[in-house]
């Protein structure tokens, strides 16, 4: 990865199609690692490709991943295999006026490299506060911080952003010329990821109010953009 | 994949991780293929596995994934490369009154197998037609079809259900015993991707009404679950 937005740094993570959606610099891949919610980390177990959905969580310029150490998947992302992890976040649907020319925004990062374990204690807690934090900011300073025991069973893997690509798709249809004058509706339709009210747990007979981070998180994101 | 939700096909498929959260049965798949909108598409490229966003669409037990013909990953999909597919709905978060105990509220469906590429003009027209139908429902009749020249510069491919699990996790914060006195807010907060109104394309100088199938389809997403 390069702090240039044109430049991609090999073959594998230069976005071929539609090249002018393509970014590789750091800037434009944190704001999807960000806006993002879950990740999909694909690597290669003994059967073949495997994809996964995984939560994850950024420091700086690493992504962590975590999970519990019977998890194949992180064990293969622990014992150093390639990876690729991605994570997409959808805007909206294109509906264009011939079925060719329908698409989807979406703002999507695809990272490659080799997950690093992280035995380093303090790195793990910073790891797993990050991924707390990354679901919702605020959160990770009222919750009882992991136990020893639970350090020690969780398998926590670093990614280094050292090479990938975002690609972004916004507006609305591509269409051929001579399609403009049919009569079919046409434009986009956003989409967001909406939060509901948040449900106590139900064995709480007194629950706290909703702490402000939470309502907060859950304002920002309780109506579609646009 | 076979017809009951207790047997797993074999060692890649089964669900190792919370096991009490797999299922195998065709069902089950197709409800999270079904409530899904993109796909994350896993293979092996030369460099090494690469995940990619792709849009999807099912016709019974196969589903269908398009893309022109210089799409990579495509390519490789064509040619019969093993390969993994995974959908996944985000439906909350699940907050829990220690760090370790936060999870995420989703249905994933995980499927096995190499593509087949295809050639045949019907099913080419028919999986071009499952992937717009896939993203609304009565959208395809109300387009322009699919040109001669648009069909032979997309590549199609087919890909049976042969092999998958389908994984759930639902409901409010798993706790320990110890931790339920702890004054941490803790429950769950539901997502749903919502749609907002409808954009008209800006070339449309007095655009045709929003169709009723487009209406009714961002009204079923017009708001959180429960």
């Amino acid at each position: 990865m390069t702090e240039s937005p044109e430049s991609a740094p090999s073959g594998r993570s230069r976005v071929r199609r539609k090249a002018d959606r393509g970014r590789y610099d750091w800037a434009a891949l944190c704001e999807v690692l960000d806006a993002g919610l879950i990740c999909h980390v694909g690597l290669v177990l003994e059967a073949g490709p495997v994809v996964i959905p995984m939560a994850y969580g950024r420091v700086d310029r690493r992504i962590y991943l975590h999970g519990a150490s019977g998890n194949a998947t992180l064990r293969g992302l622990f014992s150093g295999a390639e990876a690729c992890v991605t994570v997409t976040v959808v805007d909206g649907l294109v509906l264009s006026r011939s079925a060719f020319n329908h698409s989807v925004n979406y703002r999507s990062a695809v990272l490659f490299g080799r997950a690093e374990a992280v035995q380093d204690e303090a790195e793990k807690r910073a790891a797993l506060t990050a991924i707390v934090e990354h679901m919702v900011p605020g959160r990770s300073a009222d919750t009882r911080p992991p136990s020893p025991e639970e350090l020690r069973t969780t398998l926590v893997v670093g990614f280094s952003l050292a090479e990938g690509s975002a690609k972004v798709r916004s507006g609305g249809p591509l269409e051929e010329a001579a399609d403009l004058g049919l009569d079919h509706w046409a434009g986009q339709v956003p989409l967001q990821l909406v939060a509901g009210e948040p449900i106590p747990d139900r064995r709480d007979d007194a629950p706290p109010p909703v702490p402000d981070y939470l309502s907060q998180w859950a304002e920002n994101r309780s109506r579609p953009s646009r």
